[in-house]
């Protein structure tokens, strides 16, 4: 046992040392945690890394994506020897921090910290409510545990709070957080940042919270995982430790983010009595994973598989169901569930997505969702009650006043194949930005769902009315953006969210009511942009997005009937997926020969340039006042936009 | 006593009935705390709203702004019974969330939940600085509280659990907050979305805990912020309340968003036998608050000035220092402190700041800031020791990895007129971007300094590498964002930074080397962008920010020397300075006539329309490898720039 940690150890010193570049703190220090876990509870099978019940492992602390990767290695993952001392070179398998989609055994991407502890409670919410919707007597279909290891630095940081605190009121009993506690950060001893009492800080927040005294004591953790698993509270287990444990700097802040060095290293060998050279490993230790990890996973497999067979005969409308969420097929027919929207129907987009969500949420029971304390005006409410210890079937979940987790959370699910959705102030969308980052990063298909979606918020404010957010989000790579015009525009986009795969949505709405003054399909929308209503001989092409659209139709009629002017109207609910059309599809819709063209939208106008010369933006904070008088306070209006048009 | 919160309960209520928008739960609740407050505690005055030594009152549940408005018109303050007739409409002094530097008396603006607690920690923490620094024996020049009242929902976000953390650890005993606990938020009662235990969590991160158990009793409260205000830690006092307290729906979350209407509000009159007709204050109620909070601020601040004068005869050069603080004077000789940097220096522009943090701050006794755990890696760090609660006058602070609160608190820093700074990671800037939009919305010059500025970072990846984050700064309001191309560039940031007094400064800076290839002078530079060099016969033009101006000059010499091409390079370290220009500077920067244009910067490419028709950027995350690897993978190499300028 001894030895497969030093293994461990020094395989990770040694791909750090390989790539003069990672953090062998953490490496040295954890590695009896990760040890004991993949050991003797983690239940995977590498053989089938996604399988659908595994327990999952997220390693918050993500710099220790050396100690992760050795670990998998010999765990049986598809990792070899090679890809380790590859460990952050360009293309390799193994990158700088854990990359969820790119490495087998990896169940998230982690390293921004505080992440990885808020997704592991989104995943445990998962398979929680999972477990409560699908198994039947004898049949725990879904069952299994989820872990996490942090450091310090994720306790510091305040979206692991927020998690907590959620973890704790729900009651996720079957989460396991390990903290791998150094007393030691980058800056010096964690003294001289912190001095809360973590015990007592944990435990008001509703954990368990148990203390592995001696580092490097795995039995003494073996017997906290233990306890942990059969509690009804989730379980936090701090696990001192020593960074950089063995190398002569072990204990000091110098050994989290700088290579040992191969000289030191070998002395270390030489210290510890550790026989083996750089990246040998000798097969017992292969032998040893194999025999534990290995066997109980797939053993563990095996038995899933047979029950599962059973499950179908049983319950096969479940088990369809099931299947579908495992292989993230959406079958569903949308167009009758949630049918397109009549021409003229007048309605808050916020309004029209609390419609959406209560009509397909009974087809799709991977629909689970919530909003931070704003449910009554984001209308972004899942169905089936309020997720609880005593009803884990509801979908609807009280995140309070708590963006970032909620953002992470939804991620977590996510993860589990949940179609989970956020729903929030869109200004309040600068909270989540670190999450919806990784969403992106993960490629995976979050939906965050933002309503009072411009300064037309009114009276509440600038502090309310976000004005840079669709810019922020529209520059971060692999997400779509989409602010629909309309009700019918929202019914598109929201069934864009629900069939998306690889990548995560925003779709941001309305406060107040818009139009659908034109009908598109769910085709065309799909591009991102369309013409609206064309004019013939048309001297100029108006873009707008959201409310805007509207507007720029007015525009259109006053230009036309005042000036004799003839505009088309663009629709652009997606730049992004615009942009990624060929280029005659962009070419038909805004025409390179048509130069005179303005884009409409009450937002920042920075990222417009790229389609139009001129822009009809906002590029200050919003006002307080009346919702009408503030977007006029800013010209928004189709009198005073025909004119600008004119003058361009 | 009991009279005048009735008053400022039914002002509140008036005020909300009259725009038909705002938030009467709190009103009606916290009335007996914010009243408390004001009548014996808060020591301001009205007649001097700036006065630099008055407590401070930071109300973060921004949304109670009608209570405040209503206090403080009663209290004194330049806010006629006219103005609280306009709440919430345009252009008013009275708007929907309370808004610094628009209103007198308002210590910040809050609204955004977390930001309120975490700026008085900030303020607090100078506060504490000040005093450390300034006072003598006999000269408390520097001395008052710092009190905040926040609700539910700022507990439930995380920047505030990472402040308070903060603040506990620095034992900032002159900080009081009070919760206004009633047990409800929007979405329901509080228990469906938390179930922490307050008093457990407050102790756990040092802080005094008091209990206020029923609801308006202000002499309980009276007393436990008497105790507050003697303690060695900071002091959370939890005062119950009722939200909506009075009305039919009180207890109710109902009460919070939504107004009471006039003829509910006519029979809590009756219910509550209040005489007084709507906007109607009896002469008694301004005479209450004019002897006992109009007083006590006349006569503290007479005192002050009295000793300000002795305290000028005393210690003249501190004086001087301190009257330069209180007045917003930078009155030093950038050049001799800070000189230009030669040509030719090859240095990371973070070892840069460090340099200029270092020779500036011994001149300027308010710079003060630090890192969050990355000192290290940033260099931003303060001189004379980490600010301590046994070293007040250290100028370093360890944030810990509390991202957020670092923002938050560099804007308490910042409105206490300190020269605060943070240091971070760019990617994370996304941690910060609610508190740096504050910043900017309330139009104080905080500074927030970021290194590893690119994919640039090469091992740690895409989590550490950014690439949208430009372009979420640019495009936020009344923010200057700087990416300096050299040492030299960052020099005149930073002097740009350090004298800026109506808008935050971003800058953001390389993990990597860059040379001084050419020079440029202050003013020059602070027209955000200029001609680098220029060759005759131009045919197009090069537009490149940070490192990538060094490459835009090699690409420059190669089209030049391999294929007869003459470009002009404009280094461009601020697109919101340089789109300040008018035109004709930016005309002579980037003639219109010279339409063969192509911005390179190593991030999303969106923005950079506005002045290209071309753009190398980076439209994907990034990737782990070697730095140079990764930049080449990215085609940043002179040789790919120059072939894709050909073919343009």
């Amino acid at each position: 046992m001894e030895k497969s940690i030093q293994i461990l150890r020094f395989l990770g010193i040694d791909m750090i040392n390989a790539a003069n570049s990672g953090h062998p703190g953490i490496v040295l220090g954890a590695a009896p945690a990760v040890y004991e876990l993949y050991r003797n509870h983690l239940m995977a099978d590498p053989k089938n890394p996604d399988w659908f019940n595994r327990d999952r492992f997220f390693l918050a602390a993500g710099h220790g994506s050396a100690l992760l990767y050795a670990t998998l290695h010999l765990a049986g993952y598809d990792i070899a020897l090679e890809d380790l001392k590859q460990f952050r070179q360009l293309d390799s398998l193994t990158p700088g921090h854990p990359e969820y989609g790119h490495t087998a055994g990896v169940d998230s991407t982690t390293g921004p910290l505080g992440q990885g502890v808020a997704m592991a409670v989104g995943n445990a919410l998962a398979e929680s409510y999972l477990s409560a919707k699908f198994n039947h007597k004898d049949f725990k279909i879904i069952d299994h545990y989820t872990y996490a290891l942090c450091g310090d630095g994720d306790l510091q940081e305040g979206v692991t709070m927020e998690a907590m605190s959620i973890a704790g009121r729900l009651r996720l009993n079957k989460l396991i957080v390990m903290f791998d506690s150094n007393d030691i950060q980058l800056d010096g001893p964690t003294d001289n940042a912190t001095n809360d009492n973590i015990e007592q800080k944990v435990r008001s927040m509703n954990w368990n919270y148990h203390l592995v005294k001696k580092p490097n004591d795995v039995n003494a953790l073996n017997k906290a995982i233990e306890k942990a698993k059969n509690s009804d509270k989730p379980t936090f287990i701090e696990v001192k430790s020593i960074i950089g444990y063995g190398s002569k700097d072990q204990g000091k802040s110098e050994t989290h983010g700088s290579p040992i060095g191969v000289e030191e290293t070998s002395a270390m060998r030489e210290r510890m009595g550790f026989e083996y050279k750089p990246f040998e490993i000798p097969d017992e230790a292969y032998l040893e994973f194999k025999n534990t990890f290995g066997k109980r996973g797939a053993d563990a497999y095996a038995e899933w598989m047979k029950m599962l067979a059973k499950y179908k005969d049983s319950y096969f409308e479940d088990y369809r169901k099931l299947i579908n969420i495992i292989e993230k097929n959406i079958e569903i027919d949308f167009d009758s569930i949630i049918p397109q929207v009549d021409l003229g129907t007048k309605e808050a987009t916020r309004n029209t997505i609390g419609k959406l969500i209560n009509a397909l949420s009974p087809e799709l029971p991977e629909m689970i969702g919530g909003s931070a304390d704003l449910t009554a005006s984001t209308k972004v409410k899942g169905i089936d009650g309020n997720f609880d210890f005593d009803n884990r079937i509801g979908r609807n979940i009280n995140f309070g006043v708590r963006e970032h987790a909620m953002a992470a959370i939804i991620n977590g699910m996510t993860l589990h194949n949940l179609k989970a959705f956020s729903g929030g102030f869109f200004v309040f969308a600068d909270y989540m930005k670190p999450a919806i980052r990784l969403s992106a990063l993960m490629s995976i298909p979050s939906t965050f769902i933002f309503t009072h979606d411009s300064v037309a918020v009114g009276e509440d404010g600038p502090t309310h009315e976000p004005v840079e957010q669709l810019a922020m989000l529209r520059t971060t790579p692999n997400l779509t953006t989409i602010r629909p015009a309309n009700a019918n525009e929202t019914r598109h986009a929201f069934r864009f969210a629900m069939s998306a795969l690889t990548k995560p949505t925003v779709i941001v709405l309305t406060r107040q009511n818009t139009t659908v003054t034109h009908k598109v399909n769910y085709e065309t929308f799909r591009q991102g942009a369309y013409i609206a209503k064309d004019l013939e001989n048309c001297e100029g092409i108006l873009i707008a997005t959201g409310s805007e659209v509207e507007l720029a139709l007015s525009v259109q009629e006053k230009l036309k009937k005042e000036h004799n002017v003839y505009v088309r109207v663009v629709s652009m609910p997606s730049v992004e997926l615009f942009l990624a059309q060929p280029k005659e599809i962009q070419e038909r819709i805004i025409p390179s020969s048509c130069t005179k063209r303005l884009a409409i939208e009450m937002g920042a106008s920075l990222t417009w340039y790229r389609f139009a010369n001129h822009v009809f933006g906002i590029d200050r904070f919003g006002k307080s006042g009346k919702s009408n008088e503030v977007i006029a306070s800013f010209g928004f209006t189709a009198e005073n936009i025909a004119e600008y048009f004119l003058n361009m």
